[in-house]
């Protein structure tokens, strides 16, 4: 695991960034770029008041993952093959299916704008 | 992985529940209660807004994990040497030190009110 999230506004979510050994790796040794090979996985859930915690707590104050939502997101490096994208490739899954190419587009404009931490948003949560 | 959630009041993060292979497989199957040698482990950090992230949004809405808060937990299950508390054993540690048995006291009473979960309060996060 990565980190953890909260995105409010029109995500309104609660999420975990997961990596596989090597983005991991790099994130724990401060590596950059990214070796050849890393993933970055975002998974997604509602963000829901949880009612039988706040029971027991004796007051409001937690939330928790509900059903899944805002679909599953990879980023795979790969500087050949992506060369155009700043080597890395963009994935959007939506129920298993990938989205289309409309919405994929929409992936590099905004994660060009971290090109200095090698487009890549999430912080290591230590 | 099990969950993601946030506390807010006092405790004020937002926490990722891990388990071991005996926990998430009982988690997926729904088995209950959980299996002799489960562990479930809950870490925790601050809940910082992004304001990087919110610059690139272009609005406010990204709040990420900080540094670490409020140690980190486990649940370790062993009916026999637990028999007292459930059958779960309870550890806490700040900064690598357990705490001490006075702040352990306050585990079972809590978990207690969870019964009918085998005592766990965590839900799988699908």
């Amino acid at each position: 695991m990565i980190s953890v999230a909260r995105e409010e506004g029109k995500l309104d979510d609660i999420r975990a960034i997961l990596g596989n050994d090597i983005a991991v790796k790099a994130y724990r040794e401060g590596t950059l770029p990214f070796p050849e090979g890393a993933i970055i996985a975002r998974i997604a859930w509602s963000y829901d008041a949880s009612e039988e915690n706040n029971k027991t707590f004796g007051q409001a104050q937690s939330f928790v993952a509900g059903a899944p939502k805002n679909g599953v997101q990879f980023m795979v490096k790969d500087s050949k093959k992506y060369a155009e994208t700043g080597g890395w490739g963009y994935a959007h899954f939506n129920d298993g299916k990938p989205a289309d190419s409309a919405f994929m587009q929409s992936c590099y404009p905004c994660h060009q704008k971290i090109e200095s931490r090698d487009f890549v948003f999430t912080r290591y949560a230590p």
